[in-house]
């Protein structure tokens, strides 16, 4: 598998790259960001994904997240894919939460969508492989996090593949598709009418089919003017006490859903992350 | 004197703030952001000014320059203004280094820029009585530090108000206009042919003709590719050597001349001017 190098720039003592190749699964160009902090010649880093939300690209966390200092602190790998197939030729939709920068981690099964919008066969197998060949990644140590749509990717990736991820948090992610009009237009629009279907897309369902996980780190701002609408953090809360799922899910004062507030917390995600991928 | 807030957000313990008011000394509106840590009721804060490079708004570095984490540890407010005037009555010229996004933090001399291209009072009068009126800053404890062109104000400025600044730095500044395109056409376009009235616009220049500073701290990437041809570094070293002004100026091997350097480095600036500032 060929990928192209987009640009590198040093920074925090290691290299921030761009990415571009040829993808099988989306049957686009796409492209993702990674990280590599300093390291000794030879030595296999472990790696965190992050994933992105709506409406944006690899570049809003890549400029926006501070979390180079704390990989280069703890020798993470962060590679930040992009959020959705892109070019001329993919079907897209006038609204900001559906087609183009809105894949929602699905492999759609609706025309037009079923064709490009793969995300979740691209971030679970094809990116996976391409990182593992090009970068000094150790994939048995990989951590998985993302902030709203991509804390929806994030949680729902890592409970539909035990084992994969050594540890898993979020970011204001949206907890339950089947349940926050965001959720019910992607997965009418992408996998179509029959819910049963939505449930391997849904975090608290996932849980609730008996999907484990060793733990869980989520933060969320209160002041976060998709809290009460979409995200709804409150119903993972109870999915995971009643699920008997260890979690910590934190509440903060006066944050909203800006990378200011990721910012803010990323740090300690990375060290969360890195203290089980030691 | 009023302003109105245009955005605020909750970030790392305090409120990331962008403002705009209208500027009598440039006849226009003028934007600008401060961050302001949590702090003690009445508290009065030490101030870091932040002047941003060609091309760029207050935005830059309020988005990228990872500044608010160490911010916050040190009790510092960081106000990050434009730089230059901006609208559509405002003169302009077709290239990015000379116009709008370019000010050089001149007072200009020349027909058509000379009305509204004012950063210099802007930045040394007008914006820190707005910020002394409306926010909890201690006007005793000012450091000023900047990027290229925003280097290039930040040293010029603080040579030429000896004592108002108790710490100064740069991150890859142009340091001595008179020689480089950049400053030469600047310069010419801004105040005219007669190279003597650029002195106080020049920082090598200014320490030649005897403005001293307690210290300095500039860092430059070797492989900035402004480094040779604009931005100079070693004529700096020299005239600091030569007029025994003291000067901590470090080349970063691999460095460019992107934001993933300067947030590289931000984090010692601003505890550089903490300790300065106490």
């Amino acid at each position: 598998m060929k990928m192209e190098q987009v640009s590198t720039n040093r920074s925090h003592g290691g290299a921030q790259g761009v990415y571009t190749h040829s993808s099988v699964v989306t049957g686009t160009p796409m492209t993702f960001s990674v990280f590599v902090p300093g390291h000794a010649p030879g030595a296999k880093l472990p790696v965190l994904w992050y994933l992105s939300g709506l409406t944006c690209t690899h570049a809003n966390v890549t400029e926006k997240g501070e979390f180079r200092a704390a990989c280069a602190e703890h020798g993470l790998i962060l590679v930040a894919p992009d959020t959705s197939p892109r070019g001329d030729d993919v079907p897209d939709d006038d609204a900001y939460d559906f087609g183009k920068g809105a894949g929602f981690y699905v492999d759609a099964m609706q025309t037009p969508w079923a064709k490009n919008f793969r995300m979740r066969t691209y971030i679970e197998q094809e990116l996976p492989a391409l990182i593992a060949q090009n970068f000094p990644v150790d994939m048995q140590r990989q951590g998985i996090t993302g902030h709203s749509m991509g804390g929806h990717g994030a949680l729902t990736i890592s409970l539909r593949n035990p084992g994969r991820f050594r540890s898993t948090s979020a970011f204001s992610p949206i907890v339950s598709p089947l349940n926050c009009p965001w959720g019910e237009k992607a997965l009418t629009g992408y996998i179509g009418a029959d819910r049963t279907a939505w449930r391997e897309y849904d975090a608290c369902a996932l849980i609730e089919d008996g999907a484990r996980l060793p733990d869980l780190l989520v933060d969320q701002g209160d002041a976060d003017g998709f809290l009460e609408e979409q995200l709804k953090t409150l119903l993972l809360a109870d999915a995971c006490e009643r699920a008997g799922q260890p979690a910590t899910i934190r509440m903060h004062e006066g944050y909203d859903h800006s990378y200011y507030f990721i910012s803010t917390f990323m740090a300690e995600h990375v060290a969360w992350h890195a203290a089980r991928l030691r």
